[in-house]
């Protein structure tokens, strides 16, 4: 660590620093960023961009009192480093370390637990909304005279470029005018989002940005100061006399102006001294105002300058002169890439097939699809609802739209999924990438309830496929169907080979499951849904050596449930059902529905039991580390079907993980 | 009907009427839609006001291969009446008459079923997307001469000034630049939502409109007439001339220009003649486009005129001189306005309390608190994701945010409760109404979906009333937790008298229900949630009178149910749960998944059934109509009880409603 970061362990650490010592100060935090994450993985090259902009906030402002609210909230990286966090860094995204992203839990300095976009300056207008009636209430009962009044505590909204766009930004910025008191939005521009900014906002930022000198910027971050509202001057006031001060007609301010939002800017977000000036004066303001800075994603570090995608969220790597070496092999084939390949191959057959993403890319493995049919891909930024209406559109004039967004951001579009799609019934294939629990981002990015709201949704065909053979299976039944399907898969690698069963290879038949495996003698039979399979079959072969022959099923739908699983039951066996999904409103439940409609009538001593995560949080952690502690997993399928068969009351036979999870209701 | 409306019965019929003809034609539209709203009840005041539009966009385009999006699309009556359904007004939202929303099974003339906002510049932009993909892909495999080439089908969006500030409204516009080609968006400037706009860009409109007088729309109607580009003139140019020649500096537009979007207008809305040469011109852009109109709500109704909040959506009235009386009582008590009266008196005593809504200040029945209490009411306009989050950060600073969102909308902000509420275990109340079916509105309007995607969420707590006296008691119980609840309740009247059970006045106990009824002998507990307590009663009774005892329980609680309810199976008893929700993932679905953990053994011979709609649409129709056909009412839980008891597998006694519904999963 460098020696000036060395003795700070708190805000009120920084404010005894010289400019040009905050200076050095924000290298040596780049350096710890850097080592860090180069060994733990992490979101690098926004956190690179962000640490004189984060240290000039924290030199200004003193939010033990005043309140910082990060959008998306990956950036928080300087964030810790300076609010008593430094040393943790070793263990980021790590069981029992630090998470990813802010998390009141960890800090005071924290506000919101956040990972999805668009949600800070909402969130700040609410908190400005509440400081004031919770301040007039305070000074009503306690009478106070002028001077004992609590002073006001500043809020300030950091928001990217790639979020500001996002609909719930701009429902917030058109309603920025509730607020008639302080609340600066800081927008950090670095014209990124994981990708380049897509969209007309995002090509206007970038128009203006290009034509902006250093000079430029300079210009005007001192005709703000010059001009900024004294006493008895009127922030409009001031706004005109640096409007008409600076030679270019504040182009980017068009949009903030027709939302009648004070608009200050661009100015250089790696300047600090500037920075603190400008922050200083801003917090005066009695209203809302907005200062655009530009920042440079995977600043002081060139690989991540070079390729930010990349470095958006990356690996362990190590430095080799200038180039960035991953430490762990990427060659593994996840369910992600896996799609990727059969999508393009599907697409050069089928020239109907368009895919549409929401800033995801690479995430959701469509950089080939891209390169090769480049006029049959979309990608509408940070924009899910808007993603999902455009696929309904698509579908509904005759072609074949892949709608490909993470579960957690697909909660984005439930809407639409059930107006603008199912009610539509249009052939639209949603591919939902990390499903199920996501490893080390934790709660904000887990995927636990896509089928919960899928399911309910008319017309709605819920498939999940438990390899690398299946994931072409699924796609091809998908593009088939003149409805719409969910394909859903973890963020994880595809089963090895020894998995990989022949039931799996027939082609996917709507709401049909297959047999995997066949015990003679069972008196158990495991579904599973989705890649869990594999799980499955370790759980099958475990109790086959233990002499409890135990029948695997591979469900392959959520929606519609194959009545041969309910059959089963009818046979007399009991079933255990496992997903990588909420144990509320899952696959598991599904079957249960179909039961009470169909056999429910308790004649047997068979059971049903169902192994799902609970409704409580699980935190970052490694993914399997995360499934054993959801109880899904081989170990705990074993267990299930001892105690099944043993006729026991359920009991927890042993702690699992720290907290006491599965199964439990509305705790 | 008029004399030129009885031989319109197709957009054809309009193209040989003259402009002077076509305003005549307008008003007897005017009159039809007031003489059959005035009977049937529907949405009145906007319909009235955008009689001229519809006739322009119908004489100008031909939309048997164009294609017209309507936004929201109760504003579509108009249109449905030129489009051959004139007849079936008389049957207008009711059982097997006309929906009051487009759907594309009345009518070639209607693309997407609609009812939520903000939807139809995304569609849009899919479609044209779409269209051009399916064009070439014939082009290429027709190898078509330039003469044979299929001509393009032009698309128009008619979006209000209210939907066009919702999220997925700005996301589109911010994706605009995705289409090549022509797409004509109306932005059709009422001033209105259902009440009058909120918002940074509704006082923006307000302000250019307060300052145009008609000749200043006639002159701007002129000039763009004038400038716009023909051959070898670009769209640039043109605007550039039209800026020029206009005297003010377009205000309006420098939003849609910040995005890069032609903008044309503001121009009179009623101008039948300039609205055809405008459409005429536009439709000839090469690119997307918007054209800005004022139209009057409730043009020529002075009643709606008066007071478009109140005709907004109206039911039955008759007209007294320029008087509209109400034909049906409206005294008689709902949830909504028993609920209105309630937050009220508890927002007297504690200061906390602030309520929130979405443009349904009068739906959510929060009239009387906005007038006692403006200061701690905010109306975000149509921005239900904004709306949530800006609750969570008042409960963030102290505040007792109630969000009052109906049911079907809440589905805008599902990630919203989920990260920014629920994941940071928030007080937020969220007063759910139209929650389960809601009558007249039909498919798009239905709440059936809020117990599934609620319960998954952590920390949650789900709660229901089932009369006038627990709506106290959840809202008391609610603000008295520390952690978000969410208390929900139907478009319906509160139960009789008859009905209200002195076990009903008991405070609400966290995940506590409540014996309603204990039946001396009985084999059977109905266990309901919410306002279905009503018919468990009735079934009951009914069944008492047959000779079989049965217990009624209200759950009170969907999350945590109660162990009780588990208890009663442990005791031997056949369960039926009652819901006015999905069967999919609703209450039912819960205590099944509590009781696989708890008591799943199927040793006694009793039984288990869920009753709850079906994922299959329910049509518009009246409110007890569709209960009835979802099954979720009296007569099914007595038919449901007496199959248990004869210990037989389900069967369907007699056919419900039209369409075969319960219980079927995944059709």
């Amino acid at each position: 660590m460098g020696e000036l970061l060395d003795n700070v362990n708190s805000p009120a650490d920084l404010k005894s620093l010289s400019v040009q010592q905050l200076g050095t100060l924000a290298d040596e935090i780049r350096q710890l960023i850097l080592d860090s994450v180069s060994k733990t993985g992490g979101h690098l090259a926004s956190n690179l961009g962000i640490v004189e902009l984060t240290l000039a906030l924290h030199y200004v402002f003193d939010f033990t009192k005043d309140k910082l609210l990060w959008d998306v909230g990956h950036q928080c990286y300087p964030h810790k480093i300076v609010t008593g966090r430094k040393a943790e860094f070793a263990h980021l995204r790590r069981a029992g370390g630090i998470s990813g992203f802010p998390n009141p839990t960890e800090s005071e300095y924290d506000q919101f637990i956040v990972g999805h976009a668009g949600t800070s300056v909402a969130t700040a207008i609410g908190m400005a909304l509440g400081e004031e009636l919770t301040r007039q209430k305070t000074e009503h009962r306690t009478r106070a005279t002028s001077d004992e009044r609590r002073a006001t505590n500043k809020i300030v909204a950091v928001v990217g470029d790639a979020s500001i766009v996002n609909g719930v930004s701009f429902e917030a910025l058109n309603n920025l005018g509730l607020v008639k008191r302080q609340l600066l939005i800081v927008l950090n521009d670095n014209s990124m989002a994981i990708d380049p900014t897509v969209g007309a906002m995002a090509k206007y930022f970038s128009r203006v940005r290009l034509s902006q000198t250093y000079e430029d910027l300079r210009d005007t971050t001192r005709k703000i100061l010059e001009h900024l509202p004294g006493i008895g001057r009127s922030v409009e006031e001031a706004l005109e006399r640096i409007k008409k001060s600076i030679r270019m007609v504040l182009p980017a301010s068009q949009m903030f102006e027709s939302l009648n939002i004070p608009y200050f800017g661009p100015v250089d977000g790696h300047d600090i001294g500037s920075l603190i000036q400008l922050f200083g004066a801003l917090s005066q303001l009695k209203r809302p105002a907005i200062l655009h800075a530009y920042t440079k994603k995977g600043r002081g570090f060139k690989p991540a300058g070079f390729e930010p995608s990349k470095f958006h969220s990356t690996g362990p790597f190590k430095m080799n002169g200038d180039e960035a070496e991953p430490t762990v092999a990427t060659s593994k084939r996840t369910f992600t890439t896996v799609f990727g390949k059969r999508l393009a191959e599907l697409a050069e057959k089928d020239k109907r097939i368009v895919a549409i993403t929401s800033a995801m890319c690479d995430g959701t493995g469509l950089l080939e699809f891209r390169k090769r049919f480049s006029d049959r891909f979309y990608d509408v930024g940070i924009a899910e609802s808007a993603a999902v209406d455009i696929a309904a559109g698509l579908a509904k004039a005759g072609a074949r739209p892949i709608v490909c967004i993470y579960s957690t951001f697909l909660q984005r579009s439930f809407d639409q999924v059930f107006q603008e799609v199912a009610l539509q019934n249009l052939p639209v294939v949603f591919c939902v990438d990390r499903a199920g629990l996501v490893g080390s981002d934790g709660p904000t990015h887990h995927g636990l309830m896509d089928i919960g709201f899928l399911r309910m949704l008319p017309n709605m065909v819920l498939t999940a496929p438990a390899n690398d053979t299946e994931v072409r299976l699924a796609l091809e039944f998908a593009l088939a169907q003149d409805r719409p399907v969910v394909v859903r898969y973890p963020k994880d690698l595809v089963p090895s080979r020894e998995f990989v069963r022949a039931a799996c290879s027939k082609p996917f038949r709507l709401g049909k499951s297959v047999v995997v495996k066949k015990a003679k003698g069972s008196a158990i039979a495991i579904v599973s849904y989705g890649s869990v399979l594999a799980e499955a079959l370790k759980a099958a072969n475990s109790l086959a050596k233990q002499g409890i022959p135990a029948d695997v099923i591979n469900a392959r739908f959520a929606a519609p449930i194959d009545e041969q699983i309910i059959a089963l039951w009818g046979e007399g066996k009991s079933i255990i059902t496992v997903e990588d999904h909420n144990l509320a409103c899952g696959f598991g439940s599904a079957v249960l529905e179909l039961m009470t409609t169909k056999a429910a009538h308790g004649r047997k001593r068979n059971a049903l039991r169902v192994l799902g995560a609970p409704r409580e949080l699980i935190g970052h952690n490694s993914r399997s580390s995360q499934l054993m502690e959801a109880g899904i997993n081989a170990d705990e399928i074993v267990r299930t079907a001892k105690e099944m068969l043993a006729g026991q009351r359920p009991v927890r036979s042993k702690p699992r993980g720290r907290r006491p999870v599965r199964g439990r209701q509305g705790r």
